[in-house]
């Protein structure tokens, strides 16, 4: 693991100092980054719980390539309207190309060459694929960076109360997903852009350092996130959570009315800095038209099929979980997401009585499906603790001669609350549980 | 599940036509293909066995980016060598950039930004990543694409004596790893090509359909595999192994000797259709030199590492097992790698009795963690059950009124064997085992 001791310069944002200085990411070009090993674990962890999410709603997997054709996104007429963004390539035959800074045109043509018929509907289909967006000024580390890693979903609907059905779905889906990632997400209504379409949110979290201002009611905080026993076919039961997730105010800058803001009673006032996590919208007949997708339908006749689009960027969440929790020594990182559970520290490698023990408990962590990042390095303690403070795995375990003389070792929670001496035994069962 | 009748024309090889006709994968492009559903669990299974192999050997997983800089392979001397197969791509600001057909130069400049002894060594670095080579005619399906998922790793040593030992960790990980994915492969000495260095090794399956002609010693296809056991940190173990595995004559056509192969026992002289699926490299100090890659070895002198590289490719497997398991009447999966292991049909879809033993068999494998693919289409029993052939599940687990009235399921292995009648609990038995 190479840890840095001194910030780099470069990073102007604390997610991409921690993330530089950690070991988790390497720059190899402008806005493009190399997954170290600590780094993919944490991404790992984050595209698992997203998958988890998605399947538990209904989605299916499929994977499309990084490469497209530049003909089917003229089918859509979006080749020439998507601007310097898209990084557009030229194969050895001198054909036009693009990597995919999103998949709407392709999953369109996937979808129209296999469904034929309404009751082959609902369908939501994902993929969580390397996306290219040439970024004029890549910044920010993998918070905003030019190749990223993007869960992209796809829902098509014979008519709109279906696909706003299906909206809801993701709608709660995404719920469940960041909070399950430690996050306080909340979902806010939003410009669509180049994807199109009349009904959209961002999915914000608080973070001192976010990118840009955001203002909601702050009972949001306080809510319950939908339990993993909702019913994602009972669409009575998704609109309830998704009326009660908008009922009351928030907005981006962008969709800021003060007016309605003022309405909120003045102690609920939240005003702060949102990142912005996941975007989903509903955009209607807009590609299956232009790039004829129709379904069948009961009556018979043909019909251009409904379709919404919903995003994630692992990549950039795993930036933003850091965003939301550290503290001067390091990330803090949520249970779920981190890339060890247990540090454990050798305090004196080469003690005999030290090293059986620490054995011992890596070998009956591990045993238990525990994930132990065991440092066994020759540095002094100090320093093994600054590391273990600069990664923040949840729990802290530090094992020395002095401590097993007296029959105990200590545990420490990174995310607040005093080392405790405490017996091995008494350790494992906490750590275990 | 997209499933087509009828043999595609442009397909020329097996593999091709049965993926396709599966609906495993669509081409979007020459040599560009999506993985639709069932094709993606078949790729996931690859990837899986193949990253438990290599945790086993003591490989540690990354992540590289699929853009490279073209300065990266200006330092190797590789930008101007590589040719036409090399994609290469200018960003916005007018920057050399490239999609990484191979990552050598990559690996060895993150290894050189963190590993400064030879404390830290010996080390072996993968990652299982999209890449790019712009073949003036791909064909095959997704045996010979353009972008193709390829699992490569890199080891570094102090000396070329610790080389053969990473090379050797690699020869007997492969031989674990093709065995688990159902394939009899020999590794066979091969050409450095591109790469560079002086030790390379093909692994070759034999399949009638193979795109190369093969010469071996028959009693290869015999040998056992390496167990599970094996000491990933016991030198001689590991070349006691390798040893074996090479003792025998086995060479591609490129390095056929006749008169060697002549002075195998005739009835023992094999020559048959191969398919490579894997292929590894020892190159020394090519890389390390070029682009400064040094360590400190026990004298204090700095020295460059020794280097190997070791690719399979996933994508390209999934075809290969095709190739070696197939019939008249569609695939024949190895239950490592199938998508689903049952295919559960039902006969009669809207018969109250027939649905209720199909879901309660649902239920109960799937609650057994065993992946279930259940028809209730309305289609006749004759195209359901040439469908399940096609896609080739292990177990085939037929439900019909009759059979139930007899207290009877049918169940019945995709790889012989007959359809034996038997109890719902001995089938479940059967396959819960």
């Amino acid at each position: 693991m190479p840890i840095l001791r001194e910030a780099p310069k470069e990073a102007e944002i604390v997610s991409h100092r921690l993330m530089l200085r950690a070991g988790m990411i390497r720059q190899e070009a402008a806005g493009i980054y190399a997954w170290l090993p600590l780094g993919l674990r944490v991404l790992n962890n984050i595209t698992r719980i997203i998958r988890e999410e998605q399947e538990r709603a209904g989605s299916v997997e499929l994977l499309m390539p990084t490469i497209q054709l530049a003909d089917l996104w003229r089918e859509s007429g979006r080749y020439d309207a998507y601007g310097k963004e898209m990084l557009r390539i030229r194969d050895r035959h001198d054909r036009e190309m693009l990597y995919g800074p999103t998949n709407e045109e392709m999953v369109t043509e996937i979808f129209r060459s296999s469904v034929r018929s309404y009751k082959d509907l609902p369908k939501n289909l994902y993929h969580i694929q390397w996306k290219f967006r040439d970024e004029v000024r890549p910044r920010f580390g993998v918070m905003r960076s030019r190749e990223f890693l993007m869960k992209d979903g796809y829902s098509f609907d014979l008519d709109a109360a279906g696909a706003r059905v299906s909206y809801n779905r993701m709608v709660v889906a995404y719920l469940r997903t960041f909070a399950r990632l430690g996050l306080k997400a909340i979902p806010m209504a939003a410009d669509t852009g180049p994807i199109g379409g009349d009904l959209s949110h961002e999915f914000i979290i608080l973070a001192k350092t976010g990118e840009s201002e955001v203002f909601c009611h702050s009972d949001y905080l306080e809510f319950a996130t939908p339990e993993a026993t909702v019913n994602f076919d009972d669409a009575a039961e998704l609109q309830g959570l998704v009326d009660r997730w908008t009922s009351l105010y928030a907005a981006t800058e962008e969709k800021h009315d003060e007016a309605a803001f003022a309405a909120v009673p003045e102690d609920k006032r939240l005003s702060a800095r949102g990142i912005e996590v996941g975007h989903i919208f509903y955009f209607g007949t807009k590609y299956s038209e232009s790039m004829k997708a129709y379904v069948t339908g009961p009556d018979g006749k043909d019909v251009p099929v409904h379709m919404g689009s919903y995003g994630i960027g692992p990549s950039r969440l795993a930036a933003a979980i850091i965003e939301a929790g550290h503290d001067d020594a390091g990330i803090i990182w949520p249970d779920a997401v981190a890339p060890f559970k247990v540090g454990l520290v050798n305090l004196k490698p080469g003690d005999q009585a030290t090293d059986a023990a620490c054995d011992d408990i890596y070998a009956k962590l591990t045993s238990q499906g525990i994930d132990v990042l065991y440092d066994d390095t020759d540095d002094r303690a100090g320093a093994k603790f600054a590391t273990m403070d600069l990664i923040g795995l949840p729990w802290r375990l530090v094992v020395g001669p002095k401590g097993l003389a007296a029959g105990t070792v200590e545990l420490k929670r990174r995310d607040g609350g005093a080392a405790e001496a405490v017996s091995i035994d008494s350790a494992l069962a906490r750590l275990i549980g």
